[in-house]
């Protein structure tokens, strides 16, 4: 192959200027044909030293610039639906960034609209998924050499949260990645979810219920807890163990870079997400134009953001309630079918 | 110094035969002055050897027999109270293997006659508190140099349960550990406990509830959680994590042989509490031969016992129930304020 | 950017059919404009599916075909010389496997032509300079904190050897990456080298000295040493340990997914530098198609892969005499100073 | 067992203290019968509050005092000799600190005379074999699960040298303790010694080479190197890998207390060969006492510490001749056969 995918990027923001970058330098087989952005100067900043780059101030004129075959969506998560129909419309596949949608109703017309289209289009930014660590355990789990897994226990910190996190956002933004994470490593769909708030860290800004332990069961009777901490202070932790039958397997412990001074063995923990997951961003793009370009969806999709922000909703109420609340999902169409 | 300590020891079971042993060849400055066992053989047989020993079939003829100054109980549960009780009426200084008493009002009675009588004179056998692991994290908690603590997460696995191990006793016998080392660890009393099951493994025998998933409440506003299975097939597994405001810390994977070979590189992983925990078990019983001597007791004593169970069988009662449910303390008596 | 380097592989065996893949697939920027081997099947096959690709059976027609801008070579070492002298005759940036030019004589010729040209054009594939691992390890002994870099430990060690890998070849192919690493890491020429002949493995080939024990002196007096054991058959490894004046830092330990079962806690280790260095060869590439589209040099060069063939050279006098053996290096040219 | 062994302990100093200390409160079965020094006041302060201890200014009069049935030297090293020759003349078994004798020769006078007395009185304290990880990998090579053993890779560091520690030191004093470990792990005696001179460490004292690297060959063929580094600065580092045929284990990176804090994942590491040798030392002397009272000797005995002499001479000069330099033993004694 030589031909190099046209992509349009949606969203000119810290998220999208790194996934124009990516796409014009890291990635194979693609270019960038177009991007837009509501403020004309980010995304003409974003497109800047790039060849025959179109710069728009909408989604749909840069979906409908020359040679734009493919869109990759990293708009504000409130403006994903219409640009998804927008591209269901045109038969572009798209990488839509995470939260697919926020809320699970425009979730759920999303994957309305393309199951009605009848083929696979959309694939979701669940970055983890293609992280090496991710991977090895996931294809761990699936060999059955520890039998069923029973139980997961995860750990998600963050240095500290961006102004205006809210409590429900530990949720909707943080434990996302693991509900997905669940979803696909155990391959069943989440049926309940409870939230419990331990006493708030000094650490935390005032308000902010954090951090919380969240426990997801599975329809085949797993557990999931999830400690998160997003104002920990000490460092980006990403951790998952998977308790099986015969064996207990983690990954999120990885050292590379062993240093011993002034009385301790360190190992040095990265501050943040773009650090510890560069890898898998780099390679999600990659395999999402590889995919694309021989005309396939391989990655999470539609579903998966729908099933997502059913379980993330669920969760806010039992946040809010403190009880135990049922992960109610939509009849999955026919299209979502495992293949 | 140069007496020893004359110790009666109170069953001659596998746990008391190992205590004779220790007080014998381990210790220093102890001497076993008697030991009880209503079997006079296995008595005799774990007395044999030894200069000096009475042998008897009841606890209240060891404890009158010559040279007697002290008494480790490693009977079964259910004689602890009546022993106890003889113990205290005697002024003796007693070590008692856990549970203390299993049931709670019994324990309330044994705390209460304590209290009755003015002076501590018991120490319960949490030999957790021993382990050099444990110590290292309770001294960094007490030094306040991450904070304080926030969540506990604890996991416990066996390779396989005895004949006869119910679902109750893995929150009775087993969580019974990490009820104590949670108490200890964060300075505070529970109050209140879930238990969550899982789908039981493959693994387990037919109709035991394993592995189970426990929570647990502080009065200052901690969380614990502990994963409990008990036919996990592949190791003996303690650990236990303490989140805290500003940094976390963790015990239980120690290695000490790194081996790599076919493949692989491999640390054994102990199959058997008394080869995790020998070194514990020899300090504890030497940090009870210094104080005793010195007249003091300085371990874990009868309220910890009592809390203890108090808190397993909340635990029982929310396993039955599937509800979380509260732990409800008689009032401490002044004699166990902390000094 | 959006113009891709077109590239000239030269050879189309193993190590050259990677490379048009990763061309073609992994790396931005960059295609395959011609594949050489006299082996005319063979390079053809390589070329499968990539479009206008030239397929040549020399060098030389390959590096004339139209659309060629840079030049990989992959063929043996013994037909380096010459590729590289009619890359240099063309004005050719060229990536070069190592070895650069297996006898140091030839090598020397090398670097004298391209310093005639005073244009540097060659970067040698010591691709380890790009793995993670070595890059954090480089950038902790650069900015200074452990203070200077006295000794290094190094481990390498594959599962077994290739037919007709000779004693020799245990320095020549294989601990000619630690003379490299050696001399980046520590930004010094290598004085000095011994070879020490523990009694072989019964797992080595009949007559093959495996392992070997190799020790480097280097100009501010450094001390290396280098366990090489080719038949270790447990598995690929590559540590390397630097001690410095105030703190010692060390690589190659990576764990990622850490299996307990079965009694032991198991991390696998990788069987082939492939998967160990897969990423560092992907990161080598894209480096050098890069640097190339700006016109730069930035990874080792002609005088690298010079100074390795004379440390190894000599490495092979001192396991013939069982001595130590000086390593000599002409005058570095000035188009290899430090910039 | 309850009568307890009565020792003599020659020696009052820093270790003399610590043994009385051990004695009397941390080692089961034994008392401390009697303690001299020539400064009769340290002497008296070491036996302070020990019931029944006879305080003398000589070893000859503590050997001869009432109750006195064993030895424990741990006077300087040149009044070793004359005190191993007077237990021996008395019969008395004996626990002699390293160096057993500083000079080889003396060494061998007393390997005579304990041979001529045709009973093994002598265990010297080499407290590492009575480690739990050096056991557990002695276990290992001699399990013969990984083959044959080629390589030890050794590391030695120590945050800081004491006063008046001189070059030669690094090898008699310190590296003695990997002179016997290679011994003993291997089975072998050592036949040659190469000392190499890094360029010495900013932060040794002036004059002090340090770090040295120091290369040993057995008699069957294997090959043990050690870093000897004393003024490392960031703690007491001890460390053992051996490569076998088929394998490779490693002791000494145990992690017990893993602290996550400010950006590092640390492991905390021991200043002091008194805390990460502190178990080896009570195992020492309660193995050597349980022996004792049984009429035995079951630790490294007089021939180890005669050859462990020999190979630090020979160290020394190969660290002034800059030269490898055989170890030659004398006939071993068949009092020394192994059993």
């Amino acid at each position: 192959m030589s031909e190099l995918l046209g992509v349009a990027v949606l969203g000119a923001g810290h998220m999208g200027a790194d996934h124009v970058r990516r796409l014009d330098r890291v990635v194979s087989g693609a270019r960038v044909a177009a991007v837009a952005d509501p403020d004309a100067d980010r995304a003409k900043e974003a497109a800047a030293g790039i060849d025959g780059v179109a710069v728009h101030t909408t989604a749909e004129a840069a979906l409908d610039a020359p040679g734009v075959e493919a869109v990759l969506i990293a708009s504000p998560g409130e403006a994903h639906e219409e640009a998804l129909l927008a591209a269901f419309a045109r038969g572009l596949p798209v990488l839509c960034e995470k939260p697919m949608v926020p809320d699970s109703a425009g979730a759920l017309r999303v994957v309305e609209a393309e199951a009605r289209g009848g083929r696979r289009l959309a694939q979701i930014g669940f970055m983890r998924r293609y992280d090496p660590e991710y991977r090895r355990l996931k294809s761990l789990l699936d060999g059955g050499r520890l039998g069923r897994p029973l139980m997961l226990h995860c750990v998600h910190r963050n240095v500290s949260s961006p102004p205006h996190f809210t409590s429900a956002m530990l949720v909707t933004s943080s434990v996302s990645h693991e509900i997905d994470a669940a979803r696909w490593l155990l391959g069943q769909e989440l049926t309940a979810v409870t939230v419990l708030r331990p006493r708030p860290s000094a650490g935390a800004p005032a308000g902010l219920i954090d951090p919380q332990f969240v426990l997801f069961e599975t329809e085949r009777g797993a557990l999931v807890d999830v400690e998160i901490f997003v104002n920990c202070g000490f460092g980006y932790e990403v951790r998952c163990e998977a308790v099986c039958e015969s064996g207990s397997a983690r990954i999120g412990e990885a050292h590379t870079l062993l240093v011993t001074a002034a009385g301790a063995a360190r190992e040095e923990v990265p501050q943040d997400y773009l650090v510890r997951f560069a890898d898998a961003y780099d390679r999600q793009v990659q395999a999402w134009v590889d995919a694309t370009r021989r005309g396939r969806v391989t990655g999470p999709g539609a579903w998966d953001g729908y099933a997502a922000s059913v379980a993330a909703e669920a969760g806010v109420r039992s946040l809010e309630t403190g009880t135990r609340t049922p992960v109610v999902l939509a009849p999955r169409p026919a299209l979502y079918d495992p293949s």
